[in-house]
């Protein structure tokens, strides 16, 4: 059983640069879990996060790997204790309309959004942690799911590097 | 000037699929502007969420030629009238601990949370769509933003399909 590992990425904004990065990723055997990417301050550049799965060791491997590709800027693991993750739900449920009451009891006690009402659905908006967004799912799965879009986790290290 | 498309894949969630995928693009000179790809429901599956820069025609070839690769399931754009979009931004801005609550103000306003506060920097969590995010980045950027993660799009469409 393997475990997920954060890396955080700065890389170059252009066509190829991701493809080089989970290739190489891919090339090794471990599966992506998630990946965000979307660019920074500076429009040259972007900034990928991905959970592999992965023994510890492997991890190191594949961060010396990615250090040597050209597009890579920067690179660090940012670990549970010394970091501050996110990710964001969109769950579309099947919702008659004497059930909307209980979906935005749930919506409420997440602290989630609702951001559309049709006849016979409603699209919930969640950020949390992947457990927190397990649960919700969870809750959501007895009236029905029809479709879910997550962005995998996004995090930053706490506090000032030097 | 390059419009921004939304594409929305349901593939296999193992090694190699989403290097196939954004080769892809990649090969036809494409830039791939945000991506987010995380699992399902079904946890042999992962959702993955593109926005490409490209013109119209050349984002229908692109879609053509995704739905031949054998581990994409499903495909489909997402226009902004029909769909319901957002993103996540974690900020980690400099903040003297005089600054906070003009910090948390602009926070209230938002609707976004702070997350953590350390003696020199405070990270905020905040979505919405991609101006909301950048306009409130412009307001943190007057006290120094030192790091910004984003997640990319991800967008589900109104409604119950048939």
């Amino acid at each position: 059983m393997s475990d997920l590992h954060t890396l955080s990425l700065l890389v170059e904004n252009k066509p190829g640069v991701l493809t080089r990065v989970t290739s190489l990723i891919a090339r090794r055997g471990y599966n992506i879990a998630s990946l965000a990417v979307d660019r920074v301050e500076d429009p040259t550049l972007s900034r990928v996060t991905i959970v592999v799965e992965a023994d510890a060791t492997p991890t190191e491997q594949i961060i010396k790997q990615l250090h040597k590709l050209v597009d890579v800027h920067k690179i660090y693991r940012l670990d549970d204790e010394d970091s501050v993750s996110r990710e964001l739900a969109l769950f579309k449920v099947a919702v008659t309309p004497d059930q909307r009451p209980e979906i935005i009891s749930i919506t409420n006690v997440y602290r989630a959004r609702v951001l559309d009402i049709s006849p016979d659905s409603m699209i919930i908006e969640a950020t949390g942690n992947g457990n927190k967004l397990d649960t919700m799912e969870g809750l959501l799965r007895e009236y029905g799911i029809k479709e879910i879009v997550r962005t995998g986790k996004v995090a930053l290290s706490r506090g000032l590097r030097d």
